[in-house]
């Protein structure tokens, strides 16, 4: 069934294979008057491209956005906007002894179980590769939201076991891209790296966390009660491939505290507004935004195509080995980046585009 | 904005306040022909009331349900089920101090600077009583998926600081209700009551973890991209009051490790079927159920309401202490158990009527 | 599958049977700080309730509503409004000869070929009782949008083959209810009501047809390309019983005319505004209102319960003969006229929230 | 806000502009396992494609589809279908005259109004151009739905005044095109052609109607009590541009009769299956199919460009004279016939997919 749109007002629906003709995508919804530079749109999503360093898959796409209608004079003009990202480097050989054959822990088998067929190149429908049109999408609404000052900012916490001491916080882009794995911590930075060389030449792969810190959101953004604001944001980040935990504010550790710990105690600053002492709420009360800062942390899994031989079965079930072929990345987590903060734009701009219907 | 509706093709509509007539809901979608004993439905909602045991507020409810609509002679008709559950125990004056003031870490200040209008009594629509209409869509929605040989069961593994040793795995009903606090583990349960006593004597609250685990899907549930079937549970958690953090199978524990050491390998039993032979992804691969137990775990942060005095400021920013009266839970783990059953069950019907169409 | 809510932004949800315990309905998404007399929700369901003439059926419901939540000192708070009008007058055995009947052209059959099962008792779900909820929807929409000076005026046009010569125009409610029929022209008014006693007497009925229109609209309402205006308003009629027709200005009648006969010219008010010399396009261009009168009309056929004896068959496909008892109309257009008017106002209510998000 | 979306369970997102880069959507939810052939989907295509013939607009477009996704060795995967058509024959120039006026009974005004920016080169995203996405769409669905057995046909039963005397029924489709006007009829085609020509000639056009039947839909589908099948048909057709009415089965002159000469009496056939022995219902009783023939008529207005001066304003309310320039169509009709065959489609796919869920 239909489940390839993401939001309510304002939407993204998204298309493409990994060794298909193309990926694209569809936003829907953006208000009509929005400048829009095609080349800050391109700048996203060349920082989500592979082959972009040695840490990165090998794969080689230039991933030019061709967007399509709903531009006029530079303005979004209220009508969707389509475009396109031409695969390039499709090399269908590659994949073509996996035809019949279920990769461990990854989406072979299961896409076979429901749709009763696959296209087996590249992972298809569920290659990471999808994620370029929540990127474009994405761009597109931070190009109408940072104009209200938000501000959006993700960056790698933790490779494998080796993990930023500092507390979540907001840091400039300037300072996650410093080091190709997006850590803004310059030692962890050079920890990380090693952890993924060693990985990579072991045939193996490592995962980690991504932390992104939300600023400059009104408090009164998110719906009650399904549609809570971070619960619409684990939706969109448990969506990304590979996701295995998600976590805001104090997260499972501040689930050990007692209330008189945790709480957050209101005050008044000195120009009359209301903010909170302590941020163990992660920026959002009853799933509402409470205007302090929105953090929330993201767990990746190790990328499942690894270089050693595993035990795995066929389309009929007869014992198989599987060795990784094609190109892969080592470590998922410095184009993770991109991705979280590509989802959490679109669910700001959903819950932007929504607050505008709380009161008469 | 509407926001009260969860679900696609099986959808749960809910309302009420706290301090209201009546807490209710519509559940439109069920298939026609699912027997519904109303016995079964207030069994589970019984298993939410208040007052249960010490360890739980002593708001005295009765919380019977009415169902209204959409049964004719015992069996659904393909129509919506509407139904109320009366508030019988409201005592709006012990809310008359909160009018205009903010409890910390509660969803007062958000409600009213989102809707500027709010429903001060017992937290309003903001209140875990609105649950209670949660817990009626997904007993009707067991109703049916339990012919279909599926079990869903949560229990409490960790209050504060004091977790079970043992790893997730299914427990029986009798097994996690043989203890007031809904964990399985004897020993465990006993300390965590001792925990919980102490903190309500202190005037304090605790946090901790519940353990879902699903047995019985079989594979091809979920909906890739946008609507993978974990996706759409962690939306359903989030939803649910206190919740701060969700992880399924290994979690964020098992994104520190390796590739080789976290992917699950497939096998076939000897009766044909597909196996793994671990169960890393948690029963979930590329947002596709894969036919192994379905197991997330959902963290609760401590209960707002503390009888010690807090900081805070009222409606015009001006300072004030609270102090928490009315009526409240000192620990939401054991109460949480059936919210978060319910929630797996509305996720999994949804599920099972959306696969009904993944092919020709 | 889900299919009893109505709208997106904002929504209503119904439920119940026409002999079950009660109808009812949720109305989610209506802005906070609407000012809501429950005596005017209840003016509007006196207006479409059975038994206020002889020319309606003679079933006796006091109908009144009871609002449980979604209200707070008198306006909306935001929060879903949930609402049940119980069923006083249900008599059932008058239905048990038809519990393995299908009546001709009601929705017997069909409902017992999609859900296997049906409640037979007066139709159960597709009874027009369900619509009551619709005015009760309907009315707490109205509650908002006449403040923003938006007036909504339907009246029976034709009863069977007698019509007001009258071109569409607005009528005051005064006007409409002058007559029984509500129909505004004294003398058209008495020739439907002989007419309605004639088909009466003779164990028939009649249809016919109701215009609404609507004035205050502002230009910009609707949303294309699918969710035009008109077409989400044929789509809410459509959705009552026994529609047959929907036409917007010059309807059928207009696709005779040359473009150049049936084109609206554009002019300048003196004050400024922009309005068309004629209104053709009835109000809506593109599917966007242009801020003149929307006119619509929409044809019901006649009630099909009669009392003379027709042809069918049974559960089993055997011949039988039915002869209609129960309680029904013998012509449905003067409670008609509040169902129109009830579902212009959800479908406007919900354009006027969309339209909140048309620029930056 | 999104409204570029049609449908629940199987949706058709569209996106372009008449004279922007590319048209194009996303059939989302087709379900895995359908045979698709490209040069089917092309001839579906062509038939709505410009330049056909002298009854329709000059414009010079190959509209050659290219589908980038969704399809795997000749079969739909259960993943999004996106494609593209570009548009080759864009005449910028022909519009610039119009960048500041609004042309009468076209969408310049309101689009202007809701959104404040627009593209106005060949009427934008209004242009029914946009149609040719929905083709597409259609032709996917049919790919489906014709191996079940369903045939759609739809034909001009009326340009002007001049009309069919022949009652709604099925052509096949070589009857239909048999006549560049698309009217079955050969001496109706004869004299719509005529009136056509002379319309042409006189600078002015034509409106008319469309009917369409379908057979082959089981009884069953369509879903009470919202989304009656015709409330969504009605939906889908007066989506289209340019429609003024939609009436089902008898209509709005079935609404002049009484219940007794409407109904439609129910008879088994020999075979054991029921029917109804007239057919006034439309084949949709209560919302749901029948089993009977589905029959439509759709009303379009004349096209609003025409050569003769007409009095209009611009955009600062200045009075000025517009004289139609650009391509256009002297009657639509011809052309409308695929579009609603499309939108059938696309509704009928929807239904069939949410009547999968209608028992257990």
């Amino acid at each position: 069934m239909a489940a390839n749109t993401f939001g309510e007002c304002i939407r993204l629906t998204t298309f493409g294979e990994s060794h298909g003709e193309a990926m694209g995508g569809i936003l829907d919804g953006l208000p009509a008057g929005v400048a829009i530079d095609v080349n800050h749109i391109q700048i996203e999503l060349d920082r989500r491209r592979p082959g972009q360093s040695r840490l990165t898959t090998p794969r080689k796409e230039s991933d030019r956005i061709e967007i399509l209608s709903g531009l006029f004079e530079g303005r979004s003009t209220g009508t969707p906007i389509g475009f396109i990202i031409r695969n390039e480097n499709a090399k269908e050989k590659d994949y073509d002894h996996l035809k019949d054959t279920f990769r461990p822990s990854h989406a072979d088998y299961t896409y076979t179980a429901k749709f009763g067929v696959r296209d087996h190149r590249g992972g298809g429908r569920a290659s990471a590769r999808e994620t370029v049109s929540r990127v474009a999408g994405g761009a597109l609404v931070k190009s109408w939201l940072q104009i209200e000052g938000i501000e959006v900012s993700a960056y790698v916490e933790r490779v494998g076991e080796i993990a930023m001491a500092a507390e979540p916080t907001f840091y400039q882009r300037g300072q996650v891209d410093a080091h190709d794995v997006r850590c803004p911590d310059a030692e962890t930075a050079e920890a990380m790296t090693a952890a993924i060389d060693e990985a990579r030449r072991a045939g193996d792969t490592l995962g980690g966390a991504v932390v992104v810190v939300v600023r400059g959101v009104p408090a009164g953004w998110g719906e009650p009660v399904f549609d809570k604001l971070h619960a619409v944001l684990a939706h969109g980040f448990f969506s990304l491939p590979a996701v295995k935990g998600v976590e805001f504010g104090s997260g499972f550790e501040g689930t050990q505290l007692t209330g008189s710990a945790h709480n957050d105690a209101f005050a008044s600053t000195p120009e009359g507004a209301i903010r909170t002492t302590s941020n163990h709420s992660g920026g959002i009360q009853g799933g509402i935004s409470n205007g302090m800062e929105i953090v929330a942390r993201i767990g990746f899994k190790p990328v499942a195509t690894i270089r050693s031989e595993q035990d795995s079965v066929d389309a009929q079930g007869q014992a198989v080995k599987v060795v990784g072929k094609g190109r892969h990345d080592p470590c998922v987590l410095p184009r993770a980046v991109p991705l979280v903060e590509a989802m959490t734009w679109l669910v700001l701009g959903d819950a932007a585009a929504r607050a505008k219907m709380n009161r008469v």
